[in-house]
C-alpha cells in the first residue's frame, strides 16, 4: 500500500561522542517515514552546522561527500521528508536552519500545522519574507517575533499560536527542545543510550538503531528540554484539558512493526487486527497471505486465529525501479508489476484470503488480484485490516482527495465488484480499536469517520503556501 | 544471507514491438543475480547498439538519460552483474559488444570460464590483445578466430572449447543464440509472449514480468536460436553424454522465490526443505521466525509441518544505507543492523526457532542471534535449510574462501557455541536432495561436499585474469 | 592581473520575445565581472521564475538542462556573481528571489553596502530571519517593512537607507526598476534593441552583445522604471546634491576594453593611459609588450606614444588548470605559469617594457619578471597603468588587505627591488585622471589615495554578514 | 579561427619523482592540440596504470577526483584528442592501454594513419576483434602479432607498416618509446629537464610548462627510446631516403606561439609572415588589427613592416558559451558574435587592415567582418597569413570537406566581395614558405596545393572506422 505518504520523521541526540553517526542511523531506521530529502544539523554548544539534501539518508550522506564528518559535533537532530512524485523543492529539506535575534536555529518538524497559511499571511504584512514553501518557516518568524522574544518562555508561547499536528525538534547552539502538540497526532519518544545519553525520536526503532533504551513518550501539550543538566520538562498547554487523538494510521500503516508508539506494539496491534479480522469476517480456504510488507503482521494474526496455513503468495522487490513514459497500456500495467511479484505455486488452485492493511484508490489492490486469478487462484478472499478510508486527513498524511478514495462513495458490494473478489472484509472501527490499549477516543479515526478532532478549513492544502514559490532546481538523478 | 554472491543474470527477447522496454522489465526482475552493473543491447536487423553502465538497472536506465528510447529496436538482450564491494570496472560490464571479421556481436553470460586463463594466455600469444578482465571477451576471440569462422558450426565449435559455467545469449544482428552448458551449472529458460514473440531468461520470474509464458529450459549443451524462421534447436555435446550438474543453492539462495528453475518451483523447494528440517531437527518452541527475505518460504515449511506459530520475529529495511569508515566498535556493530531490525513484541520471553538458508562465515549470523538475544529470546533455536559449507564456487559464485566458511573446520558443537544459540540444526544433504525432483546426482552439491562435477585448479580464481588490469574508472555516486 | 576580484554584473530586459536568451547572451559578455555563480529571473507579466547555481552562465545554463528553456518569459533579469577561491554558497547566488507582502520580487545587485550589517542587526531585533549571508537580503528586508510599504514611493524611501555602492535591479512581477547609489561608483547603463525594447546592463558590451544600442547611463540618485508604458525616471536623492565618485579602477582593470562607462571608451581610456605613461616613465628600449590582456591596450598607447615596438611577449592560456595542493615549491612555481607563457623569441637579448594595468601583492609580477628573465630578456622596464594601491576598497571590489598590498608600506625603490626589474614607473593619479572626460573629484580614488567618498568603517568587511552561516554545501567539480 | 581542429597532443618524461604532475602541467600547455579529451598513463617500472576523460585536462584531472595521486609514478605519458561538435567516444581517449603476449603497453598519438582501415580488415580476418574506432588500436594490433613479436626489432619492424602522420609515443612498463613517421609531419621535440631527465612532447611549449630545455627533434623516420640507460635512438627508415613533409599549418594555426617547431620560433614566423604580407598587399590604413588570439603575431609584424599603427579592434571571450538550438535567426546571429567582441571606438571611422591566420568557409570571418562595419569601420581591408585553403589534409587535421573550403571554386574577387571587404590579400605560398629556415620542399603544403606527400585514397575519412561503431555513452556535462 504504497498510495499514502507519510510526512517525515525525526531524530535528535545530545552530548554524544557519535552524535551524527547515530543521527545518520536513527534517519536510516525511520527512512520508511520519508524519502525525499534527508537532512541533519549539529552543534557544537556554540554553532550550529546543517547539510541537507534530496533523497534517501544513505544517499544524502554518501561516504564520498564527507558530510557526517563535515558535520561532527556532540549534539544533533535529523529530519526525513516524504517522497511525492511531483516537484521536490531543496528549499523545504529539514532541519531549517535560520539566524534570527537571539542567534541560530534549526528545526525538524514532523506534522502539519492547518493554520501555517493564516500565519504566513499575517507575518508577511508584518513586513516578514519568506523563502520556502515549507510551514515550518512560519515557527521560525514565530519565534523571532520581538513581542515573543520578550516572553517568559517564548517557546511555549509560540507553540500555542500553533493548530495542527506537530511532533517536533528545536535545536538551539546548547540544547534540544522537543515539543509534541496536545492532541498527539504523531509519535515522539524519549530514549537513553546506554551511556546516559538522551534521544528523541518518531519512533523506537530509532532507538534500537542506536541500541538505545525507550523511556517514555513526549507527552501530548509537553515541551521537553535535552540540555547540559540532563532532561526537563514542561506543558505549553495544562495536561488533561484536552483528549488525546493518535493517529491510529499510525498503527495500521505507517509505523515500523518493531516500534511501539502510543503505548502499544505496533507489529503486536497489527497481528491483533488480524485476528479480530478472523473474528469478524471468517472464511473457509486454504491459504491466508499477506501483501508484504505492511499486511504481513495483520496475516500473521488472521492465520493464528483461523487456523488457516500462511504462505507467502506474494514476493516483494527490494530495488527502486524508474518509471519511464509507457508509450503503451501493456507497457503501462508491466511497470505496476515491478514492485510485487505472485508466487504461482503457493496460491494455483488455492482458496486464498489476501490480508492488507487498506485499501485506498482501489486500483493498486485490484492489479494485485488479478495477478492472483492469474496465477491460477481458485478463489480469493479480501481482508482489510483497517475501515473503508472516506475522508481526508489534515494533520500529516498526505492522502488523495475524497473523490479518489473507492470507499467514499461505493457500498461494499460495490467495491467487492471492483476488486473482483470472491468475498470483501473491513474490520470494523470498533474492531480495530479495541486493538489499541488507549481508549477508543484517544486516537484520531477521521480519515474513517470524517470526524476531526479540531475544525478544519477543508479548502486548505498543502499546496496553497506553494502558489507563488518559482524557484527552480536541478532534478536529482 | 547476503555473503554469498551470485553471478549475473540475463534476458533476451526477439522481434516485439517493446524489446528493449520488456528486456528492462525482465532485468528489473532478475536484479537480485546482480547490482553491479547493467546493460542492454540491442539490434534492428542489421546493426547491434549496446549501452551499459554501473549500478542497478533501474539506475543505468532512469528515464532521464533516455537510453531506453535510444536502443529502441525490435530485439534486444541484457545483461546483470553482481555487486562486489571492491574495484568496479565498467569495461567488464555486459553485453560485451565487439566487432571482428562476421560482424558485429554482443555477449551476454552467466557463469564462469574455469580455463578463461589458459585460453586468454593461448591467444595473447596468437597475437591477440585483450581490454577487459571478463572471461566473456575471451568467448569473442574464440568466435573470431579464423580457423573456427571456417567451420561449418563455428558457434558449437567454439561452445567446446569452453570449460565451467555458462548459461549466454549471442546477439548476432539477425539472432539471439542463446546456449548453456553440458552440466546445465546455471538455470536458463525459454518464455514465450501472448503475441507469440520468443524470449529467453536466467529465470522464469522475468517471463512473469513480462507476461509471457514459461515454455522450457535451454537444455544443458543446447544451442537454441531465435531468429525470424522462429525458434530452432541443436545441441553442441551430445544429449545424455554426461549427468548435469544443476547448482542447488540456487534454489537455496539465489533463485526468486517466484520462479521455476530445473524443473521446480523454487519458493516450494523452500518449503518443503523446511519442513524436512522441521522433521530431522525438531524442537519444542513459541514461534518460528525467518531471517527474512530468503529464509521465509523455508520457515512457513518448517511452521506448518511442526505446528508452532510463523511470527515475523526480523523486519528488513527496504533502503540502501551506505558504510562508512567506522571509527570505533561501536559505529561498527550499529551499521550491521541497518539492514534487519528486531520485533521486541515478538520474541521477547519466548522460545524462537530461527530459520535462515545457509550459514556462511557466521558473523553475520551470530549478529543478529544477539539481537534477538537482546531482545529478551528465552531460547534460539537456530534450522539452517542447507548443510553446512565447506568447498568454495568455481561454477558462477562469489564465495569466501575455504578458510573464511564457519563449518570448514569446526564441529557442529563449535559452530553453536559461536554463534551462542540453544540449539542448531542443518538440513541434510539427503533431505536437501529430496526437496527437489531431479536424482540427487542431477546437482551440482560441491559447496557441501567438496565433490566437484569436473576438475578444477583450486589455484584459479576470478581475480587472476585482473592481474595487470590496470587502467583507473571514476567511482559512481 | 587577477588578484583583485570584481563583484557582479547584472543585465535586465522588457518585453522581448526572446527576454531570457538575449539575458543569457548579455550575461555572457559581462562574465568577466563574475564566475562564481550565474541566475536568471523572469517574469510573464504576474509571476516570477529564477534559476540560479554556481560557475560560469555557460555552464549554468548548459543546453542539456533546459532552463533557458524553463524560464521563457517576456521579461527578464539576470545576474553574475564573482569567484573566490574560498566556499561558495549557493544561497548567496542571485536574483534573490522571495515573497512579502507586496507579491515577489527578485533582486540582482551589483555593489557592496557598508551599512548592511547595521541594517541586518536591526531588522533581527523586529523579528525578521535571514537566510543568506548576502547584503541583498536586507534590501528586501527593507522593501517589506509595513512602513516602507506605506510610502508613496516604498522604493526610494528605502534606497535611502543604504550607504554604499549599489547598482542594482528589481524585478517586480509587470516592471523592472534599475537603481544607482548617489555616487554612481559601479556603472549601469539604458539600451534599447533594433525593435525599441529597453535594457539595462552594467557595461555596455552587452547591449553589444544583442546588438542593442547604448541611449544614455542610469545617473547616480536615479531610479529607472522600465514597464508598460515605456522607460520613466525618477531620482530617490536630488541630483547635484553630491559629486560623483565613479570607480576609476572601472576603466583600468575591471570594465572589458569593448565597453564605455562613465561617458568614456574603456580602450581608449587605456591607450591614453599608455600614452601618459610613456611621457611621464620614457625608456631606451627594443619592445614594449603588455601583460595579456589587461594590459594590451595601455601597451599599444606606450607603444604609439614611444615608438618603440609593439610586439606579444606573453601569450595566455584559454584553458582553465585546476590547483591541486603541491607538494614542492617546484610545483608550485610551475603551477603560477600555467595561465601565461613567455615567448622567448621576442624577448631574448632585448630591451623590454612590460605595461601592466596595476600591481597588487606583487608577487604574480615577480613571477612574469622572472619569466622574462629565464628567457633571455636583457634589460626589463616595468611600467603601471596605475598608481601604487594602498588602499582596500569598501564599495565592491575584493581587495586583499592593506597589509597584503606591496606599494603600501615600501618605496618605489623598493619595490623595484622587489621585481627585479631594472626600472620601475607607475603613471601619477593626475596623468591617470587625465584620460578620463570628467573632472577628477567626480572619481572614487580611493585605492590611491584612502580618501573614501563616505566614511567607512574599516573594521567593517564582507565576512561580517556570514559570521554564523553554517550551512554546508557540496561542492560544484 | 575555430573551424580547423588539430588532432592531439602527446607528453611523456622519464623517471622523474613529479612525472605525473609533470605530465598535467605539459599536457596543459599544450591544451590548444586538443579538448575532446585526456588522459595520463604512468609506470612504476613494472606495472602502469591509465586514467582517461572526456574534456580539457583540468577537468578530467580535477583535484577532487585524485587521479593525479592515484597514478604516481616515476615514468608518465600523456595524450589530448582534439574536440568535436559531434558525438564523442570515450572509448577513444588516449593513452590507449592494453594488454598483449609481451605485457602492458600504453600508446599515445598525434596523427593520422591512412591505411588504417586496410590494416583493420586485414586483422579481423586473422581473428582480432576491436573495440574502438580509434587508429591507435591498429598499432597495437600490428605489435602484437606473433610473427612480428619475434622480429629483432619488433617496435621498428611495426612501423615500418604504419602509412601516414604519426608522432607517437609507446609507454611500456620499463621505458618509453618515441617515434616519428618518416615524412615528420606532427612536431615532436625531445627535452631535459634541470635534474637531467628526459622528457618529450608535441611542442616545446610544455618544456616551458615544467622548466626543461628544448634539445632536439625526434627525427622523422627515427624511434627514441628513454629508458634507465638514458637515450638512444635509431632508425626505422634510413634517413635521407625521403624528403621531410612537415605540416606547415602547424606554424600558421596550429601551434602555440612561444614553440619553436621544425626549428622555428612560432611567433617569429607569424611575425615574418606578417611582414611578408606587406610588403605582397600593402594598403594605405590607420590601423592594423588582428583577430586575436592566432593572427596577432602576423598582425604585429604587418604593422611593424607598414609602419601602420597596430590596435586591437577585438576583444576575444575567455568564457565557454554553450550553444543552444537558436529558433531564430536572430538568436544564431548573435550566438556567434559571443568569442569575439569589437572594440568600436578602436575601428569607428577608420581605414582598418585586418589580419587573420587563415580563412575556412568564409562565414566566420564574414560575420566578424560585418560586426566590424557596424562598429563604424571606414574601409576594411583583410589580410591572410596564408594562401587560400582548397584541398583537405589527411594527415591529422581535421578540415571541412573541399566542398566548403570557400577557396576552392571560388575567385579571389568572388571571395572579396563575399566578405564584404574592400580589399583582400593572401599572402602567396612563396613568401609564406620563405618565413621558414628549411627549403621549401621540407614542409607538406597539400591543403594550398593540392599536392600530397603520398598517395592518399580519398574515400577514406576518419569516419570509416567509425562505421559499425554502436557502443552508447552519457553526455559529460
Amino acid at each position: 500500500m504504497s498510495e499514502i505518504k507519510e510526512e517525515c520523521g525525526v531524530f535528535g541526540i545530545f552530548d554524544d561522542a557519535e552524535a551524527v553517526k547515530k543521527t545518520y542511523f536513527g534517519l536510516h531506521s525511520l527512512q520508511h517515514r520519508g524519502q525525499e530529502s534527508a537532512g541533519i544539523a549539529s552543534s557544537d554548544g556554540e554553532y550550529i552546522k546543517c547539510y541537507t539534501g534530496m533523497g534517501q539518508v544513505g544517499r544524502v550522506f554518501r561516504p564520498s561527500k564527507g558530510f557526517l564528518e563535515k558535520l561532527e559535533n556532540p549534539t544533533a537532530i535529523g529530519h526525513l521528508r516524504y517522497s511525492t512524485t511531483g516537484s521536490s523543492n531543496p528549499l523545504n529539506a529539514q532541519p531549517f536552519l535560520s539566524e534570527y535575534s537571539q542567534g541560530q536555529i534549526a528545526v525538524a518538524h514532523n506534522g502539519n500545522l492547518i493554520n501555517a497559511n493564516l500565519l504566513r499571511d499575517e507575518y508577511e504584512a508584518y513586513g516578514h519574507i519568506f523563502k520556502s514553501s515549507n510551514d515550518t518557516e512560519v515557527v521560525v518568524h514565530l519565534l523571532a517575533k520581538p513581542t515573543h522574544v520578550s516572553k517568559p518562555d517564548p517557546l511555549a508561547h509560540v507553540l500555542n499560536h500553533l493548530h495542527g499536528a506537530f511532533s517536533i525538534l528545536f535545536l538551539f547552539p546548547d540544547r534540544i527542545e522537543a515539543a509534541r502538540d496536545p492532541f498527539g497526532f504523531r509519535p515522539l519518544c524519549l530514549g537513553k543510550t546506554k551511556a546516559g545519553k538522551y534521544c528523541v525520536a518518531s519512533e523506537t526503532c530509532a532507538f534500537d538503531a542506536i541500541e538505545a533504551e525507550y523511556i517514555r513518550d513526549v507527552e501530548p501539550g509537553e515541551i521537553v528540554t535535552i540540555d547540559k543538566t540532563g532532561l526537563s520538562s514542561r506543558f505549553f498547554v495544562e495536561p488533561g484539558t484536552v483528549t488525546p487523538g493518535h493517529c491510529i494510521f499510525e498503527h495500521v500503516y505507517f509505523a515500523k512493526q518493531s516500534s511501539r508508539i502510543f503505548g502499544d506494539s505496533v507489529h503486536e496491534f497489527r497481528k491483533q487486527s488480524g485476528r479480530v479480522l478472523a473474528q469478524e469476517h471468517p472464511v473457509d480456504a486454504d491459504i491466508v497471505t499477506p501483501v508484504p510488507d505492511s499486511g504481513t503482521s495483520a496475516a500473521v494474526g488472521y492465520a493464528s486465529e483461523s487456523g488457516i496455513p500462511f504462505d507467502m503468495g506474494f514476493v516483494r522487490s527490494h530495488y527502486v525501479g524508474r518509471t519511464f513514459l509507457a508509450p503503451s497500456q501493456e507497457l503501462r500495467d508491466l511497470a505496476v508489476k515491478m514492485k510485487l511479484a505472485v508466487v504461482k505455486e503457493a496460491v494455483a488452485g488455492k482458496r486464498v484470503v489476501v490480508v492488507d492493511d487498506s485499501v485506498v484508490r482501489g486500483t493498486t489492490t485490484k492489479g494485485k488480484i488479478n495477478s492472483l486469478r492469474e496465477a491460477g487462484a481458485k478463489e480469493i478472499h479480501m481482508r482489510v485490516a483497517c475501515p473503508p478510508l472516506v475522508s481526508p486527513c489534515y494533520f500529516g498524511v498526505d492522502f488523495p482527495t475524497k473523490e479518489e478514495l473507492i470507499a467514499n462513495n461505493r457500498t461494499l458490494e460495490e467495491i467487492r465488484d471492483f476488486l473482483k473478489v470472491d468475498s470483501l472484509g473491513y474490520i470494523s472501527l470498533d474492531g480495530l480499536l479495541s486493538c489499541a490499549s488507549l481508549p477508543g477516543d484517544h486516537y484520531c479515526t477521521a480519515c474513517w469517520s470524517g470526524d476531526y478532532k479540531m475544525p478544519v478549513n477543508t479548502a486548505f492544502n498543502k499546496l496553497s503556501l506553494e502558489r507563488h514559490q518559482m524557484q527552480l532546481f536541478d532534478n536529482i538523478d
